[in-house]
């Protein structure tokens, strides 16, 4: 990849490969349409879409005859890639015209979460009576969509741009040997997109066979295909107004392995396709990322078996306490859905009492894996602190000693570290920041009454890209009450905590722009 | 310093020094019995106290001979001090046997409280119809020899020890070319306290003064030596119950800069005394401590003064919306109060509105600065923060470039960074986990009905040192309410707090009982 620190930043060869994104994003709308005909639907909201993307896309092309992608460009390519695609995304929900997200803000807010794959939603009502079947199936395909992008950008993009520590990716990314950028991520992504749309295909195969053999409620052809689009992207949108909850438990039961799946590095599953399992098996974060799920979900299992997981007040919680399967399953598909960034749920915890809920309020911290669609600070960014956190210990003990951390056989890079070490203080003062803007904003709004841990929710749900939140934006609720400039701050949290954060602020540094 | 890694450790000899320190001590209880003796009180408590201390000293100094002090010896004899001598210090309030403190673990907690220079309390009611002059003179000492210890600590021993980046003081620290351990500490030690010991003579002289001449209420020569007691260590305790809300304006104002200067760093005070002057106004931590206290003080004033900063509801609040010096002092008081974790107030917060409360959160995780006695993570440390993310951002942009962190003209070395990031994520690990925790524990304790924002108060409050927290744990409130296990608990908080987190953590590690 070219060094281009001496010149200025060509940033019109940076919007035009946006607009060969956009023009080719153009066929997307199509599927909707169908979707559209189907049903007997009106196709205009898609039809319009794709127009305006084709006439974006072209004009936007015309900026540049194209030239040497730098690392500067490359930034500017991926902060406005999702924030241009995300705004032409609002165009169905503006022209469809019905509900809540026919505002702008609102329809922006509900883009920025599918594109981001956040699952946040600002849908007042999710039903077939306010909402067509297309517009349904549109909001469910971008967070597909955002997620094919997310995957390239995790796996081949990012780890190229040493962003947030990165760079620890790489070593796990296939075709390391090709030298230019732009042929190393086609093929990167050619291989992710392979596996991403197979286990899209074997997810809508199984929920939807799981129905067909009885062991289903409610999940015909469209709820399988529009969950499938949701699960492999960590993305969490459902038509369902009462997402997962809505369906039997053994579908409940099928949808946690795919979102683990989805939390996982699908390079790694590039790998075991290729026969190198244990290359799968023996990662480090991939064992953590098991192991650290298995203990949150022990933890909830325990809570909520005993009966102490319940508020007491609450009548028709999904739980039932006594109940090893019931309990067992409401823990580990919520800390799957939690972990993992996807956001279903499978009740509404908001009824869980105080002690689980906090318990789960830590999993929106972890993150699923590198080199997945998950979002939030990620596994093997704690795995790296965990480990100098003790390489800390000991050579407080040891000064002599010269000790490098160490993930599987291979030595980190102090400066991967320090980028580590950057992320998370960035990230954690943007979460603490953003609830203290989003607390304060609550006061000034009629019938809002966020606490303290609510506020914290909605700051770490959006900017961790995981969905839901607790309280009035809990699974079974939704952001339209707050504010508008609240709304924006999230649209803008969403993106920003979606590309690892310091590809965004680095475009806001003055020495980005100097030549 | 020897550097001893090829043996096992010699605790013998650090129990002997922590003997050696204990025995000194025992002539401080002296001071409570002149004042027992002035007002006819019972001097029982501190003869006790002494003598108990005189025998546990000669007891642990008949362990070792003496020997080399080295890194691991000198970790034990740090986190064994803070153990030892507060446990010590419960002798007065248990012999005493009045209201709260008596009961074993209350006296534990308030002599831990004491000795750490935290100030959090768990006398339920603070007057001298329940307790005599001489033990409220107690706990104000406590928190002066407290403070007296801390600063040895800082500026001389940990330096040496590398603990949590505490060696980027060292380059300010006097004394650097003596090479033994021993007579550094003891001519650093010589020097800080004629500082310390000067700067409590002139705040009691200044308090007591501004009384003498008409423009006090209350502070006659016990309540001016009390509270200059306090002071200087950034410890808090006060004789009245309301803290300094007892006392005129005129106080209040002067109590600031005091608060101000023992949150400073006192080697630069030894510079400008030695008519270095511009080593103090150069400062690079020095400079952005004073400026993040006027940042948030401008932005207190401004809630106060607009009326937003006072909750409606109250009726009496020490607050006067539009009066300029009332809102001015009010949020000045706080904020130095808080950011320097000395924890004294000069009104009641928790009659502000959440906003002025959210901002005020944030002071308690800032902690004065490095080289003095105050507590929580301190303005150093978020200083080098800022500046690797800068730099952080910088080479994303410009890979190639080799630039390290400066702090004023020095390059700061990448192992003392990485230290910093490293005692950050400790310091919040815990923060987060106490908070859960104490939280959890509420749950369980009868008429206690704690607030996600009040449970992370008391967490930050014990660990960070500064004392007081929200709600019922209150400037004018106490900790008598929460469990024994919380209160045991928070003793933990304030001691590994205290000791910087990372001394105490050490000695827990396998790595350094191994020989
Ligand atoms: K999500
Ligand atoms: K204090």
């Amino acid at each position: 990849m070219a060094v281009a620190t001496d010149r200025y930043v060509d940033y019109r060869l940076s919007l035009s490969l946006v607009g060969t994104v956009v023009k080719y994003l153009a066929a997307a709308p199509l599927f909707p349409v169908l979707v559209a005909v189907y049903y007997g639907e009106s196709v205009l909201p898609f039809v319009a879409t794709s127009a305006v993307m084709v006439a974006v896309g072209l004009a936007l092309e015309q900026l540049s005859e194209g030239g040497d992608l730098g690392h500067r460009e490359a930034f500017l390519l991926v902060s406005l890639s999702w924030l241009v695609i995300p705004i032409l995304g609002t165009v169905p929900y503006l022209v469809a015209g019905n509900g809540t997200v026919a505002g702008p803000v609102n329809a922006l807010f509900e883009s920025m979460s599918g594109f981001t794959t956040t699952g946040s939603t600002v849908m007042g009502e999710i039903s077939f009576e306010r909402h067509s079947h297309a517009l349904l199936m549109w909001r469910q395909l971008s967070q597909w969509l955002g997620g094919m992008g997310i995957l390239v950008l995790m796996v081949a993009i990012l780890p190229e741009l040493s962003v947030g520590g990165a760079q620890i990716m790489n070593e796990e990314a296939p075709g390391l040997s090709i030298e230019k950028l732009t042929p190393r991520i086609q093929e990167t992504a050619r291989a992710l997109w392979k596996i991403y749309v197979g286990l899209t295909v074997l997810a809508a195969l199984v929920y939807f066979g799981l129905d067909a053999v009885g062991l289903g409620t409610n999940m015909g052809v469209y709820n399988a295909v529009a969950h499938a689009l949701t699960t492999l992207p960590t993305g969490g949108f459902s038509p369902e107004g009462r997402s997962v909850e809505a369906f039997s438990p053994a579908i409940q039961w099928a949808v946690v392995p795919f979102m683990v799946v989805a939390g996982t590095n699908f390079a790694l599953f590039w790998y075991a396709l290729d026969g190198r399992v244990s290359k799968l098996t023996d990662n480090a974060e991939f064992r953590s990322y098991l192991a650290v799920m298995g203990l949150v979900t022990a933890a909830i299992t325990a809570l909520l078996f005993s009966g102490l997981g319940i508020a007491s007040a609450s009548p028709n919680v999904g739980t039932i306490p006594g109940n090893l399967e019931n309990s067992l399953r409401q823990a580990t598909f919520q800390v799957a859905a939690i972990v993992t960034t996807t956001g279903y749920a499978s009740m509404d915890f908001n009824n869980w009492h105080p002690v689980a809920q906090t318990v789960l309020l830590f999993a929106f911290f972890l993150g699923g894996s590198a080199g997945s669609a998950a979002g939030s600070i990620k596994i093997v960014r704690w795995v790296l602190v965990r480990k100098a956190m003790a390489r800390s210990l000991f050579t407080s003990v040891h000064p002599e000693a010269v000790k490098p951390v160490r993930v599987g056989d291979d030595a980190v890079a102090e400066e991967t570290l320090r980028d580590v070490f950057v992320f998370i203080m960035i990230f954690l003062t943007l979460f603490v920041v953003s609830t203290v803007l989003l607390y304060v904003d609550s006061l000034f709004v009629e019938r809002m009454d966020l606490t303290g841990l609510e506020a914290m929710s909605v700051a770490i749900a959006t900017l961790g890209n995981v969905g839901p939140g607790f309280g009035a934006v809990g699974p079974m609720g939704n952001f339209e009450l707050f504010s508008d400039p609240a709304k924006l701050y999230m649209v803008f949290l969403m993106w920003i905590g979606r590309l690892e954060i310091l590809s965004v602020l680095v475009i806001l540094t003055p020495a980005y722009w100097r030549s």
